[in-house]
């Protein structure tokens, strides 16, 4: 089915552990597109109320392939509908899986969270160059991370960063059955308390030259 | 206390990844020593027997300060004793791990195994250089580097991976209270199931010169 070896990378993240950062940076200088979870809960929402094309049509400066993914896809998942099983969470989720693979198999991306490892990972002779990259920190440098980019206090923060990352944890483990946790779903898996945003980014490069994926 | 930024990596390694061969192989090329389990039990062991100052004589070529580090250690701790409580596992982890903290203050060298990122992580300002890395690798891969390592067939294979992973994360539990698969305790996690054991090497080293951190 695909030809051509995407490099395609997965960045599961916790909340404050500046994942999204790295992966923004990261796609920038790569010169691909960086796919993360709001534009990806837009499409996935959206096919089933039906404001995806709109949506999508605003956005098609940044995003041209993502809107011929989500308008080509099969009806039942891509238009809207007023069936009441559109709407259920586990077809939201097929219907973001199949966005996902979809853009996996057109171009080199980076796609954060929505168990993107899990996603690609199961069909890893499809997506040869798949490299699933877990970014995390110690609680105080989550918390610190937080405070500074939310521009939120300490407490507020620490709220934060459990709620989002138990949710995130809940959300892996519903939809994919596993540990958000689990090592054994990533290739490599980069504490940011140790190093910083941008050594993190150059790892990764570093990581991406060794496995000797092209862009 | 310590004023040199000596270079210490722990490797935190399952049985089958590969972590030894990497971290002997990083050692050689970086020109520092590489203490295994295997030379930390025997200090530690031979400590409460009497034999240690005989053993370690016969290893001086590669270990001259492991020698002094051990028969300079404080007489309750580090000469032969009859008395019931030093042959105590507790004892015993204590006196590695003070062969630990003095080989991490005196030279830049690697540590495998014996709870070395727990040890000295837990006095990171007295070891700045401190780089603590963990080597895993999906049941697949374990069972085949062992098989090809350890010369033995799959069913052999599966058990040995399968059992001394299970004790080595007991022994973690046990000395530390923690879990040895938590990676709130390490730097950076490595999958050896993507890269093979050159480019895990290549890799650390990436990360050092990251890091910042000079031989």
């Amino acid at each position: 089915m695909i030809e051509k070896k995407n490099l395609v990378i997965t960045i599961g993240r916790q909340y404050g552990s500046g994942g999204r950062i790295v992966g923004k940076a990261l796609a920038e200088e790569l010169g691909i597109h960086f796919y993360d979870e709001e534009i990806l809960s837009i499409t996935s929402e959206q096919s089933a109320v039906g404001e995806v094309f709109f949506r999508l049509a605003d956005e098609k400066a940044g995003s041209n392939l993502l809107y011929k993914i989500v308008s080509g896809l099969k009806p039942q998942l891509g238009k809207p509908s007023t069936d009441a099983d559109i709407v259920k969470p586990e077809n939201l989720f097929r219907f973001q899986s199949q966005v996902i693979k979809e853009l996996a198999s057109e171009e080199s991306c980076i796609i954060a969270g929505r168990c993107g490892d899990y996603i690609l990972g199961r069909e890893k002779e499809e997506f040869p160059g798949l490299v699933k990259i877990f970014v995390y920190a110690d609680t105080e440098t989550l918390i610190k991370r937080t405070m500074e980019v939310d521009k939120i206090d300490e407490k507020e923060a620490t709220k934060r960063v459990k709620k989002i990352n138990r949710e995130r944890k809940e959300y892996y483990r519903y939809y994919t059955g596993g540990n958000w946790e689990d090592w054994n779903n990533y290739d490599l898996i980069i504490n940011t308390s140790s190093i910083d945003l941008e050594q993190t980014a150059k790892l990764i490069k570093d990581y991406i030259k060794l496995r000797g994926i092209e862009l």
